[in-house]
């Protein structure tokens, strides 16, 4: 037990990333009756769509669990009335001032945590009045942050820079990763690139079998000058990283992007001209499994990897 | 004791990277008699100053020790000469084909490790036959890796790309990051960007000052078309920048670049239009400090974090 999961009244501090396009109420449920924290990525949804999915993790579980909204998001006071009408108990906020909504939140009883990826937007949060931070690294599939400091250098800093409770998002998919973090000061561990390939995330069958033969070097952080994002190397992304080479502007861009290209990519499956936003720890994916059973891989892991530190081997 | 420090014959795992301009005799020597492993820096000596510089360990010490040899160095079959006449230990081999010189050293009674960037080139320098490889990410100061692979998510990779001794670098400046990495499956760190700040080191007095007061966010990886190379902002680099936004080819940014201008920042503390070469790590420095309390320092930490996670909090 730890601050995260008497926060979250969890039993694990393992927490599934709302994933546009990839995590709807099948995943979070199964993640939360596993004993960690499921979360509903609205960023991709209409309205309708959220209610439907909150209806349904409802008739699933009464296990807490979360929904991930970018501020940003244009429907942005809809959801917030959703979640609230739904008492969602916890809000994940991300790419947007987390004074605006934090308190409302608050006021009607949900915890709140903000995405950031530099220490200094980790500040703000804690000023926000946020209850926890989730420090999210270079490496992290999605919208990624304009520092590109990775998750070993970020989370050390974050730790120094805030009190309130951390986790650590961006490389993490197993037991020795989620370790490794909480070394560095973490309190639990956003995995979202491993929680792609579960059986009930809402990737396309396509898409998760391409991420199972993904090797090192197959993502790259591209559209810099517009939003960063981390993306799998395919038809699309060499269009990007050559107009990218030649100084394309936001504007080309914007152009290039279009509208519905992640959708197409990752739900429609269309692997060549969508946009397919994953994490480098892609390269270790080599199946397709439930949630339940990746969670207690990773804590096996984790237990395992807690006892062979204690060896000779690591004593010095 | 693990198969590093048997390998190497030193008594903590603990490796101070061979840095242009800032890892000469005394720095190497200070570490290898805190009892870790000293490198020298061969990348900016001519052939004479390498002599000079071996000459100098050799009155101060004889505890175990490398010199690193870029294998793109134009005076690389001189240098290869000095080192086995002066029978150095150990030579870290970087940027370059591993099969060359490896089998030559080895025979002459040297151990061989080289650096890569990527499990490919991990496999390629265990078949070459190296004796142990060092695996840098992408938060890593100086030269680097197309693929931008960051520790966290290489080490893992590797460890199962590779049966060979394994050493971690890239954002590793304190005994968590190295109980970390280790908890990742490495067996050994290599620390650059700490001991540019160490009392021995011969980077520029103003240079080790101005990285006291560095910030996350403050490295960014630059001339990617050329040779990547994680620097320091300064006015040097905001001319890289400005250049690569508007597509600035490998020609040019050879042009803008020049002759020098590593010495001219590191060496000479040039902070305007020098090359300042350091990783993100460099945020958490905060003192110059002698090698052997760096030393000191990172143990009792590494320690510390051992104990720590054994504690209920890090019990699921």
């Amino acid at each position: 037990m730890n601050r995260i999961t008497q926060l979250f009244n969890i039993q694990y501090p393992i927490i599934q990333a709302g994933m546009i396009w990839c995590s709807g109420w099948k995943l979070a449920a199964a993640v939360s009756q596993a004993g960690g924290l499921g979360i509903i990525g609205a960023g991709s949804m209409y309205p309708d769509v959220l209610e439907y999915h909150l209806q349904q993790y409802e008739k699933t579980t009464n296990r807490p669990f979360a929904v991930n909204l970018p501020l940003l998001y244009p429907s942005i006071s809809e959801h917030i009335e959703t979640i609230i009408r739904h008492r969602v108990p916890i809000v994940f906020t991300s790419a947007g001032n987390p004074k605006t909504w934090t308190k409302h939140l608050q006021d009607a009883g949900c915890k709140v945590v903000h995405v950031v990826s530099s220490a200094a937007f980790a500040q703000k949060a804690e000023a926000a009045g946020v209850d926890a931070v989730v420090a999210e690294g270079f490496e992290a599939g999605g919208h990624n942050g304009r520092e590109e400091t990775t998750t070993l250098c970020l989370i050390p800093i974050v730790r120094k820079a805030i009190q309130i409770p951390l986790i650590a998002a961006g490389g993490i998919a197993t037991g020795r990763a989620m370790l490794a973090t909480m070394v560095l000061g973490a309190e639990g561990v956003q995995i979202g690139t491993r929680f792609v390939v579960a059986a009930e995330s809402s990737a396309h069958d396509d898409f998760k079998q391409k991420l199972l033969t993904a090797k090192e070097g197959d993502t790259m952080l591209a559209m810099k000058k517009l939003v960063a994002v981390r993306l799998l190397k395919n038809g699309f992304y060499e269009q990007v990283a050559a107009a990218e080479s030649r100084g394309a502007n936001a504007e080309e861009l914007a152009q290039l992007l279009g509208r519905g290209r992640a959708k197409m990519g990752m739900f429609e499956g269309n692997l060549q001209d969508g946009e397919l936003e994953i994490g480098q720890i892609a390269a270790i994916l080599d199946r397709v499994q439930p949630a339940a059973e990746i969670i207690s891989d990773i804590l096996q892991e984790y237990r395992m990897a807690q006892q062979e530190i204690q060896q000779d081997a690591f004593r010095f």
